[in-house]
């Protein structure tokens, strides 16, 4: 993308309105606008980044057998009265009616939809497990919506659904959801740790809060540091095997963490101190079985391997694809701005040509940009240096690749690295070769 | 994806409900389920053949310099108020009060938020043209909703909006517009004739929609057949000049093509009568210059050359992109199901197992399975054959490779395309490059 045609409005100035670092970010890098308290339209840098982060969370679910579907955004008001919610949800519920007085809701969730939608196909437990998600628009209308995407009203979640014959299958599936989700944030570049979360009246251990380690966290988190070292992309765990899963759940499980709710110090006490974390973190998944909840309210079943009806065992899991955004910039950002992980940056590279206009600059510039204009993003304008670089770092770009008169000329550009400040003079091809992780 | 454990759910009857054949075939190869009055849930099916299309649209967007951003699907009413929308827009507007008594409303369309939007970040002339475009849920409280997602409440758009510094650059604009959707077209596997659609007060000849040939149309059209068979994806349009964008535009436009609105008799009875083509057309594409009615209403303005502040110049271009699937229906099926274009097609092609549970036919399969899993479905089903005859040509993928046992012995296997009927008695490495197109 051409920066002089582009638009990615960028801000000098800090908005006012805006708290905390990745609110005022995203705005300053021209990410995202916003159009109502709470609702923000997302400018072509922030949809990047927002389908970067899609795409991953799509890749670890299909990997573990989810199947995407594609829920609507309203929902009739009748789906919640079976299963009793309806008049249970308090006022972040945007309640709405149609022109023929019908009452609809914009949904905050889809568990009676999906139960309803299993209901009306699923017939046999042979066809279970059965794992349905989707990435869609959600509404809570918050009372005091704040701290840009990190709170919105309407906002970006993957949530997915599971119907399982038995607890036994449907723990398989929580743990299969379990590592599906350690892989999916190692990817983004963050390191999310699972903690132990309320289950309610369920009971059991099968509910999980995933929290990104950040100042402007909401909860308090304890933790051993070990956790961020394990490597899930390469943990070579059978998914298909019950023993398998339950040896890597296992292993996960005896690492202490906790938020503040659920903060033990006997067990702190015993985790050795040089690896003990504390800090706050942000929420940006939760995994939870809730057994036959629904199912049973909705008078749902399929056929048993003895042709009586059961009413599947089921379990929600949220990722708050929206609020990762957000997430990750408060994890990664410095005092010049943005630090993307490569897997989400918008564009892979920016370049900045030093001096637009000047022949060999822009020859050489093209000649950089050709090599993958859909991943980098090309600096053209005529402001001068010092204003490109500002951008660039605002931007947070995973690299720049400057080209000023002199390294045109020898046909040398310099590539620095955002995260770390690198430098290195390259030739065309070595610096494409790095930056393209060729 | 393994049919035996997809939500891939297909219905022998046809529902009553539906009327038409897009929206019968829709429910029955398990496209979409209605979750309420003109609403509609996608499924795996039906989810992929909408995002190979929303693909193909963006393509050729991003192709003649469009942008994606991505807008709320819910509005504040004051933007409204400024362009004085908000009173003028009948009851089909979804209209809401949120918790704090803030009036919104789910958005129709977009042309005052992206005006805002635009208006908050281009400040000259020299950033001109823009093309902003998104993709996104809309709301259009039908008073009957039917047709399935043809006419439905809730509906997948491409809306895109132009912003240009004079009337003979928005007219540049327009016919790289109208370049860009002819592509798309083809792309999509069918034929949608523009036709001269109404400008109201505007005047001019710049407004068109895109009419697909289909007797459940809801319009009559009259139309040159020649008109079906240029190919635009080999025209070669230079869309950076004026003249070559004119020599297209006067090219396309001297074909005659009118829905019954703007039916000449004089023009019509001067084509060839061997030429003339009529019947009915879907509506799956409008394009609209309208000068500067929101920018004027809005008060935006830009830098012009010469510093005085101009009201830019705007067009609006929309794609159904939902509606597109009942509509390619429409247009490409049969007695036994659909029959889905290559480009749009959930899955390349449906591997049959004959005899599921024989080792070698199963083997076979597998083997089949595994060249292209993404783009496969594979029927391990143990129903009789009859059955997954009739779901792969209900469900409509453009090939089906056919293995019994027999065949697996001899390593042949039967291939059949779905359009024509045609049948191939090939090798695996065969099949298979005809079928990936290798």
């Amino acid at each position: 993308m051409r920066l002089s045609r582009s638009f990615l409005p960028t801000l000098r100035e800090t908005p006012s309105e805006a708290q905390i670092a990745s609110h005022r970010l995203m705005l300053r890098a021209g990410l995202i606008r916003q159009t109502a308290s709470g609702i923000y339209a997302w400018l072509p840098a922030g949809l990047r980044v927002l389908r970067h982060i899609g795409q991953i969370v799509r890749e670890e679910q299909d990997a573990i057998g989810g199947q995407e579907v594609l829920m609507p955004t309203l929902q009739p008001a009748e789906l919640w009265k079976r299963s009793g919610r309806y008049d249970a949800y308090g006022p972040e519920m945007l309640r709405i009616r149609d022109r023929h007085e019908r009452d609809l809701l914009y949904g905050p969730t889809n568990e009676e939809m999906i139960t309803d939608l299993f209901g009306q196909s699923i017939r046999s437990y042979k066809e279970l497990p059965q794992v349905l998600y989707h990435i869609q628009w959600k509404f809570r209308d918050e009372v005091r919506p704040r701290f840009g995407v990190m709170r919105g009203r309407e906002f970006l979640m993957k949530d997915a659904y599971s119907f399982d014959i038995s607890y036994e299958a449907a723990v398989d599936t929580y743990r299969r959801m379990m590592l599906a989700y350690l892989r999916t944030f190692q990817r983004l570049g963050v390191r999310a740790v699972p903690m132990v979360a309320d289950t309610g009246p369920i009971g059991g251990d099968l509910s999980h809060e995933f929290l990104i380690l950040a100042p402007t966290g909401e909860s308090g988190v304890f933790y051993d540091g070990e956790l961020e070292t394990l490597d899930w992309l390469s943990d070579p765990v059978d998914i298909s095997d019950s023993a398998s899963l339950d040896k890597f759940f296992s292993n996960l499980t005896s690492y202490y963490a906790a938020t503040d709710e659920k903060h033990e110090e006997g067990a702190w006490s015993q985790v050795p101190e040089s690896r003990r974390r504390e800090g706050r973190g942000i929420e940006v998944g939760h995994i939870f079985y809730f057994g036959t909840k629904y199912t049973r309210a909705m008078d749902i079943t399929v056929a048993g391997p003895d042709s009586t009806p059961v009413c599947p065992e089921m379990g929600s899991y949220g990722i708050g694809v929206s609020r990762l955004v957000g997430a990750i910039i408060e994890a990664c950002h410095d005092e010049a701005g943005i630090i993307w992980p490569d897997s989400v940056a918008p564009f892979k590279a920016v370049i900045i040509n030093l001096k637009t206009g000047d022949a060999t600059c822009d020859a050489f510039c093209e000649q950089l940009y050709a090599a993958a204009p859909e991943q980098f993003l090309y600096d053209d304008r005529t402001d001068r240096a010092g204003a490109k670089f500002a951008d660039a770092d605002l931007m947070g770009h995973p690299w720049q690749l400057i080209v000023g008169p002199r390294g045109a000329k020898e046909g040398k550009v310099e590539l620095k690295r955002r995260a770390t400040g690198e430098r290195f003079e390259l030739s065309v091809d070595e610096a494409l070769a790095k930056v393209l992780d060729r």
